[in-house]
């Protein structure tokens, strides 16, 4: 077809952009209708016919909607609203070769900020156990001399800080940003040398105070923060 | 069709598994393969015939890929690797009403601990302008005889702090965390005072130190450490 002068800047509707439309109409009816978890959904030929739209293309946004976990299909009842995995695609997304530099500098710092902000949970929900927990890592650390045992050492510590917290959602942030570890190595300031180590910092949250905790751990983390000021 | 004895306990594999599974491997290859940002995808027709699945499962579970923002349709190139928007989908899943208590108390921890933890890239990165935002905010209290008014002042000086960090990434997660806001009033605590001001907290970032900050700010936090005891 020939294409006039006038109308040769539109560009075509693709059917992305048609499913981005119905899954962000979706999500808007979702919220602005108050629906909850348990309540069942219009069928897909209501839906498709309210919103105008093909069935392929309604069916390609509730796939999203289901991988988001938002919906679930039940036997004889339909689509159902779930409580969603609010870290789900966040974990779907973190492949440290995609992410750009930014974004990784941001959640290395994001990290600093919970670790400095995480004394008040760890004095709220410390145990004797888990405190003997991170004995058992910290004293493990004495016969460490090869740098993957020291990494994994490190994780090990400072993952069992945030299993502490009782927070799992923390937890599993945590978690996620593990593969950002090397990124932080490989930047490492190693001439910069904390003075409290992780034993300092057992023994702190053993018998120590809060306030002490923030004021160790932010020395702890002072190799990385004088790393940002450059 | 009869379905006999034995097989009566195999549940038809749908769709939606095979989308999900399609999406999985997809991720994995695109992990495993170390592919980066611009590299182009192989076509739609070699994909699924690799894959040994339909052009349907597998444009499904690529239009969740595009809505991770982990790919990208360009003209005459095919498909193509992006850098993921990280918070993007977290956004999309951020509705309070689906999101289950627990979840909501964990992030509301979250908020807490990384307030707490904010001192080292707020001295870092202050300047005399952004100080005086945070004036403003607070010289505007004074009239504040209206909870509307107060709860968008509260929500206004502490997105300022977030905004001050310089963390992009910090921001967006403050600015998706505000429906949560109505959640914390709900809860709060009003018979527990803290004894640090947003004024206080601004003399403090003006003229003070890091450690006073960090100690103001855990003050000024406290009633809603002391609601997470109970």
């Amino acid at each position: 077809m020939e294409i006039s002068e006038l109308s040769k800047d539109l560009k075509p509707i693709s059917a992305d952009t048609r499913a981005d439309l119905v899954e962000l109409r979706l999500r808007e009816y979702l919220a602005n209708k108050e629906l909850r978890t348990g309540d069942v959904l219009p069928t897909e030929l209501e839906l498709s016919a309210a919103l105008g739209v093909s069935r392929n293309v309604l069916r390609e946004a509730l796939s999203r909607l289901r991988m988001l976990g938002l919906i679930e299909s039940r036997k004889k009842r339909g689509m159902v609203l779930t409580s969603p995995d609010i870290l789900g695609s966040f974990e779907r997304v973190l492949n440290p070769q995609l992410i750009d530099t930014t974004t990784l500098q941001n959640l290395f710092e994001l990290r600093l900020v919970l670790e400095s902000g995480l004394a008040d949970l760890l004095f709220l929900r410390k145990t004797e156990k888990n405190i003997e927990e991170l004995e058992a890592i910290v004293d493990n650390e004495k016969f460490i001399d090869d740098d993957v045992f020291r990494v994994n050492s490190e994780i090990a510590f400072h993952s069992k800080l945030y299993e502490i917290t009782g927070n799992d959602t923390l937890k599993r942030f945590q978690v996620m940003l593990l593969p950002l570890f090397d990124f932080v190595l490989k930047n490492e300031n190693r001439s910069v040398k904390s003075k409290v180590s992780h034993a300092d910092l057992v023994q702190i949250l053993k018998e120590g105070t809060k306030e002490e905790f923030v004021i160790g751990m932010r020395e702890h983390l002072r190799p990385h923060f004088e790393l940002l000021q450059k």
